[in-house]
């Protein structure tokens, strides 16, 4: 079991060959605190990684066989449904979990088959799970870190790219109650929808163009809903976060989203209150800025910082609540490295520094 | 003055060195009816129009100094406020005006000081004005014809590209009293902000990035609250549609708009019910096409086409309707065109046949 | 037999699923001699044109089965080798071919095992074929077209994107035997590489990113070298064109190509000289325009036109020859069409008047 | 004077609002053995440099008025011109000058007016300068260095972006004699044309558009031939190299330079004879990586790598050499900050360890 101060943590990455994969050999391999131990792919068994990761070529890694024995943590970038049947192998030999998938971030098993299409073959796991959006469940991840610590290997279920933007933008309303009724209107690059190669996601196709798609039925949904609805637990305002509209849209470009919530609040609320509210929330959290000037997705490329920008409109009483991230940083591969960071007792912006990258 | 059958309509362009005046003449130039007789632009008198636009170089066409004498109608593409004193003349001379800008497209005078800084010069022309959106207004710009056929000039004010999205997708649902809350969330390629120099709109700050814009303050909400309102009148919902919450998105393309309007509906619909409404709205319209799968604004480049997509979420009652168009083309010169056709007693899809080009 | 007065002239697309396919569609649907009566791709028999090209949608045209019995032409846009085995049956049935692939552009059999890896089925048809360039070949296609009247179908291989636009920007200094050494480097966007779903072709990995392909083996220098090389027939020069220099390069978008073509002449020329050349070459055609500032693709998107640029070095002696082309329409679907004009006697220009579309 | 041991080396950054100067705060911000102390721009003093490059917001710099009293080494990042009447001034003050622009590239005073379009107001300093290509001059970088500990401030000019790309492309084939003629393409993304509102620049403009500029008159050309033919002295080859065929394109990226460089070589050679003597040019560089595929400007993203890829073409003889950069990195001001540590006798990857970005 890794010590945070001496010896590095030995990692291994599972599905090393997707988006979110080498997102995660770029971060770790300039974690000052990890070793990267095993990356696994499909098929490609010894590879270089430059022959899938053309831009990692230069770290000289190989895809592996299998993990090795001697691993401390896992990342796990597997399509859903994939991960929950490998968990519970991974914990039984006492190797920490950090599952990038959806698998093991929503609490209520008969969630999966409503929103995934799947029974989860392992729900007694999903309650020892933690979500891992540090910015909301720092402690639990800090206990799960001191479990790990004592002897039992952590889960985490690292969020999706869109309920991270979206839950950054809005969680201080819905703690405080202020949400009667939101729209979260995202607009998203294209490598979140991953590296298979489909038609529709031609250069092609999709340049020059915008469309929505996944239009009430976006899994997502599920992971927002539950979160603001455990924050505004309370309040009186449940109700209203059982249904969000939430409606996606991709756009062209490779990375970023931008989550736009509207939301018409359930009293009136003034620009001062505001911002009280987000600084309380967000002052001293080293990866979420509060801006006064509208954010761009191009404004945190390539990093781990969220931006959220929120406003009242005196025409109307709405509020709108911006947040942005890098899909493939916050929204994934450096969300997991930050959980994991807290899990394995160290520096929460450990290997995360990097400042982003423009234009 | 013109007639329909015979020598074809003389027209002039006011503003021609911009990108909807290069959109006029692309489309102008191919129209069976029309005779480019005087484009005019700042500062490039007598230069050849491949030096402003050099994709019409093979037109020949010139700037001119002046519109010269013998003109039946004239487009004007001019920063708001500029065209309204100008109007008067060209109305006082007999030729017919078709202003791409919004100095004709509000009825309220009180809406130009409010939304756009400045006092009309000519409030009294406002209501003689007929606002160019044919599929809303075709039995007024038709009228306009009629008078013109008589003697009297028309006024049109064409609508801007955000309301002709919007409306377009809202239209059949504000008509049936059905909008009790609309938030509408606009997304737009670059075109639209003009040709001017500004440093945010180079292509390094553009690409590989979205952002919101002109939060709680754009230009385009007040012909949306006044064009859905009207429709709406006697249904006891133009409340609702007297604070729109507007929120447009600009994102790395150069065409195209995608409006999403997320309705709350003043009592539960169901699919075929917004079906039957979408079809008596639009069946027959040349240029609106109510659409199953989700449509992309890629569908409908360079073309006068708009697709709009409606549904009603089983899951929480919600409507999404959806519009797409060509923001240089149904959003500004190719509605002109239209409203020009219906106005000369031209077929209204003159000049408007090209099929949108794709990928 | 279509006249060239009187009834239309029947045409099918073979391939019409592809991006070439449908851009013959969205040519031929406004061509105003032309009825189409076939759409043939695979697998798609009977699915409305909109399910695979949304964007024609508004054609209301539908796949079909097969041909029908009454086609006066047809066009194919098939991957390379499969057009060969199918033309004599067309030709058999009296139906004219024109071929959007290279099987028939090649005069050689030779050069497709050499190039293109497959021996040629129909050598004897090699001879017969009009190589589809009417820049340069013309009177074959107008004698084609004499034959075809008389009862003899005719044979056109329409040429590559790429060598269309090297050719147009290079004839007059392979006529004049100028060319001592010539490199051709040419970028193009990526809808060229067709609409089959590849990794490499998908958004995230094109966009942001430049690379060359096909180094060495590009199979168009095939067509560049015999086509310069009868251009350059007794001057001297033929075996400088026997080996080009040709790179292509992969850029982030989705129409247009620019070949720069650098050539070291065979003796020292003056512009005044070049400009004479260029002005003999192509004064009067209808599609290709002279220009004195260097062209940018995006000055002949969705149209016809190409545009060569021409400029001699007073510091070193060289030539560079700069040819743009929209790699859809002139580089493919509009280029077929313009042959086609040729051979059934119809107005060159015939469905290819429009403007190209900008910005 | 700072040490490379102890106290961090105080740097300032002249023309800190553009993209080189941003790039520039991003690394050294980074940079282990680096202290930010003064960073200026036009007309913005006291802004918060969030202001100016909102994705460096987090920092928390601030633009100065002037550097002042106690820097060790500036850099500066301003128009052709700008820094030669500055940069005495800070010798003067002791204060070691890396310079981005080309002010202290060129040996040849004569070259300034030839190429620059000014007499160089510091002839005298030209050949104190070193040329900041490390993989080209890092024994003068390191006399330079040692000068400095002694007491005497260095002076180096950083090369141009295409020099960079090229350069490396070429150089192990010019010492060899090998080019008998080239001819040097280069694609370029837009953020090398700086931050400068442009009516050119603007997305509109770009996007969905290739074109090239600057046609036998781009000023990099001057480096390259000073340097190229430099590294063929002796060989017999400096001629070929004294009349360089440059032309570069600009592309619809932000960033990357791709160099395609197309030699005639002075005699035949084979593949695995480059292989060789690319491999003792570049085998232990830390920057610079030979590859087998070929490369793209994606792979190198974000990073100062530069990956080099020959071929000979057996069919023809030629070679080509291709280069690719980020421009703002290995093409300025990564490239800086290597002459930096090696000037200031620190390890020359320092700051500079991050991998690409992709995709």
């Amino acid at each position: 079991m890794a010590a945070s101060g001496g010896s590095p943590v030995r990692v291994g990455i599972i599905g090393a060959t997707g988006y979110v994969g080498g997102e995660m050999i770029r971060l770790l391999r300039a974690h000052p605190a990890v070793e990267l131990v095993g990356l696994t792919g499909r098929d490609r068994k010894g590879d270089p990684i430059g022959s899938v990761h053309p831009h990692l070529a230069s770290t000289g890694l190989r895809l592996d066989t299998d993990l090795g024995a001697d691993v401390d943590a896992v990342f796990l970038a597997l399509p859903h449904g994939a991960a929950a049947t490998r968990v519970p192998e991974f914990l039984g030999r006492g190797i920490t979990v950090i599952d990038q998938g959806p698998d093991f971030r929503l609490r209520n098993a008969a969630d999966y088959p409503r929103w995934y299409g799947f029974e989860h073959p392992h729900p007694e796991l999903l309650d020892r799970a933690a979500f891992g959006l540090p910015e909301m469940h720092r402690d639990a991840l800090l206990s799960a870190g001191a479990a790990r610590a004592a002897g039992t290997p952590a889960l985490v279920g690292s969020p999706g790219c869109y309920p991270t933007a979206t839950i950054l933008a809005l969680a201080p309303l819905a703690r405080a109650g202020l949400i009667a009724d939101v729209v979260v209107d995202a607009k998203s690059g294209v490598s979140g929808a991953g590296r298979e190669a489909k038609a529709e996601m031609l250069f092609a196709e999709v340049n020059e163009s915008v469309r929505a798609y996944g239009i009430f039925s976006h899994r997502h949904t599920a992971e927002m809903e539950q979160e603001l609805g455990a924050l505004a637990r309370g309040t009186g305002t449940e109700a209203a976060l059982a249904g969000i509209d939430f409606l996606p849209h991709l756009i062209p470009m490779t990375r970023g989203i931008l989550t736009a919530c509207h939301v018409r609040p359930t009293r009136p609320v003034n620009q001062a209150e505001l911002d009280d509210l987000y600084a309380e929330a967000y002052d001293g959290e080293p990866f979420v800025t509060v801006v006064d000037a509208p954010p761009a997705t191009g404004h945190v490329l390539g990093s781990n910082h969220a931006r959220v920008h929120v406003r009242v409109d005196p025409r109307t009483g709405r509020i709108l609540a911006i947040g942005v991230i890098d899909n493939l940083v916050k929204g994934a591969a450096g969300q997991g490295v930050q959980a994991f960071n807290l899990v394995f007792g160290l520096p929460e912006t450990a290997g995360l520094e990097a400042l982003p990258l423009a234009p």
